[in-house]
C-alpha cells in the first residue's frame, strides 16, 4: 500500500491568485495538499529571504481538502516556514505557480515562483515551478493541465538528480493546440532596462523600472525556442551556481600580491 | 594612451557600510569611480527588483574624487540604474561589497552583494562580490586588500568568459596571515533553519528566521575550504541556472498526457 505524498504549494502571486488555485486542484488528484503562499504579491523577489523583520504565518479558509496557510513573507520565506513550522513532516514534492507570466530565459534569476522551487532543491526536495506565459489573471489555463500532470507524476515516478529542480513554462493560449514537452537549456537573453524618470508634485525625480526581453541565442534547444515552437519547455535548473567550466581559466592567472 | 576605466561600486550593507568605503578607496586606484548603492540594509535580498513601487536615486556627498549615489531599492535595482540613468557610459567593471559576512557556498543565491554582480554579468559587464567571513562592521579588511587589488588588476587585464562573475571571499582576520587565492566551486551545503517562535502582546504568533550552516560537501576543492585553510576563495559564478548533465536524464522520462 502506498502512502499519498505530502505536496506543498507555493506561489509568487499571493495566495487567492488563480494560477496557484489551479495548481492546488491538481495537486489534490496527487496527494495531501498544504497551501503555504505569501499574502501579497511577491513578484521578481528573486530569491530573497526576510531577515530584518518577523513573519506572520495565518490559517486561511480552504475550499478544498487542502490546508492553507498565508504568510507575511516571500516565497522562499513560504518554503521555509512551511517545512519547518507547519507542515506534519518534510514534504514529498514541492509545486510553486502556476505564475501569470513566462519564467522562461533569464527571468528564473528574478522569479519569486522559481525561488520556491530552487529552495526546495536546497532541501532535497523534489521541486517544481510552473509558470503561463501569460500576465493576465484571466488567461485560462485548461490546456496546461494535462501536461502539468504528467510532469508531476514523471517526478514522482522518477524523482529529480539532486540539487536539480524543474522550470516548466506552457506557452500562451494563442499556441494552442499545445505540441508536447522539450527538454531545454535555458536561453541567453537579457532584459534591456528603460526607466520611466518621472518628476514628483515636489520637483524631484524617480524612477519606474520598466524593460524589454532581448534573446540573444538562437539556439533551437533553448526554453524560449520551445514556447515559441508551442511546446511546453521543461528546464533542469541546478543550485550550484558555479560556471565550473571557468576554473581552470582562472587557474591560470597571476594572483601574485605586492 | 590607456583610458582610465569607468567603475561602478555598489553593496547590499548600505552606502554607508565600511566594507563599501574600503572598496571604493581601493577602486579609486584603478578608474574613475561610480558609487550608487542602496540608502538601507539589503541583505539576504536575493535578486530581487522593485517593481511594484517606483525608485528615488539622490547624488550624495562624496569624501573622495568618485560621485555618489543611493538609491531607494535592491543591489540589482542599484545596478540597473546606474546602467541606465546614473553613470554617463557603460562602466567597464563592478564592484560589489565587500560584504560584512561571507557568501561562500549555498549563500550565493540569497546574497544581495552577489545579486548586484550576477546583475553585471548579465549586462555582460566584469563584476565580482568582495565579501568578508565577518559581520562585524568594526572588522578590519585592512589584510583584504592586496589580494583583492590583484583580483582586480587580473579582471581588467584578463577579462572574464561572458555570463560569468567573480564571487569572492575572504577569511575572517583569525585566519591571518592568509595564505593566498585559491579559485574554488561552490560548496554543497544549506541553512538549517531554526524559526524562533515567539507571541505578540496580542497572543499572536510570529516567527523570526533563523538557522544554522550545515556542510553536505567534504571536497578539497570548495569555497568553503578554502576559507578553513586561510585562503581567499574565488568561485566563478554562472548566469545559466540550466543543469545541463540532467538534461539527458530528462529527455528519457514518458511524457505522454492522457
Amino acid at each position: 500500500m502506498t502512502k499519498r505524498p505530502l505536496i506543498l504549494v507555493t506561489n509568487d502571486d499571493s495566495i487567492i491568485a488563480p494560477g496557484i488555485r489551479t495548481l492546488v486542484s491538481i495537486a489534490n488528484e496527487f496527494g495531501d495538499v498544504y497551501v503555504v503562499a505569501p499574502d501579497g504579491p511577491q513578484s521578481g523577489k528573486g530569491h530573497a529571504i526576510t531577515l530584518d523583520q518577523s513573519l506572520r504565518c495565518t490559517e486561511v479558509a480552504s475550499d478544498g481538502p487542502q490546508k492553507e496557510f498565508k504568510v507575511s513573507g516571500t516565497p522562499a520565506d513560504c518554503v521555509k516556514l512551511a517545512i519547518n513550522v507547519v507542515l506534519p513532516r518534510r514534504p514529498d514534492l514541492i509545486l510553486s505557480g502556476i505564475n501569470h507570466g513566462s519564467n522562461a530565459s533569464v527571468n528564473v534569476i528574478y522569479s519569486g515562483t522559481m525561488s520556491a522551487a530552487v529552495e526546495g532543491a536546497l532541501e532535497r526536495i523534489h521541486s517544481i515551478g510552473f509558470s503561463l506565459d501569460e500576465f493576465p489573471w484571466t488567461a485560462s489555463m485548461e490546456a496546461a493541465k494535462p501536461f502539468i500532470r504528467t510532469i508531476i507524476s514523471n517526478v514522482l515516478a522518477n524523482g529529480l538528480p539532486s540539487g536539480v529542480c524543474l522550470n516548466v513554462n506552457v506557452p500562451a493560449n494563442d499556441q494552442l493546440p499545445y505540441k508536447g514537452i522539450r527538454v531545454c537549456r535555458q536561453a541567453i537573453g537579457n532584459w534591456v532596462e528603460e526607466f520611466d524618470s518621472r518628476i514628483d508634485p515636489y520637483g524631484r525625480p524617480y524612477y519606474w523600472l520598466t524593460g524589454k526581453y532581448e534573446l540573444y541565442d538562437q539556439g533551437a534547444d533553448t526554453d524560449i525556442a520551445a514556447l515559441k515552437d508551442g511546446y511546453i519547455s521543461v528546464v533542469p535548473v541546478s543550485v550550484d551556481l558555479t560556471a565550473h567550466e571557468s576554473i581552470a581559466t582562472l587557474n591560470q592567472w597571476n594572483f601574485e600580491t605586492e
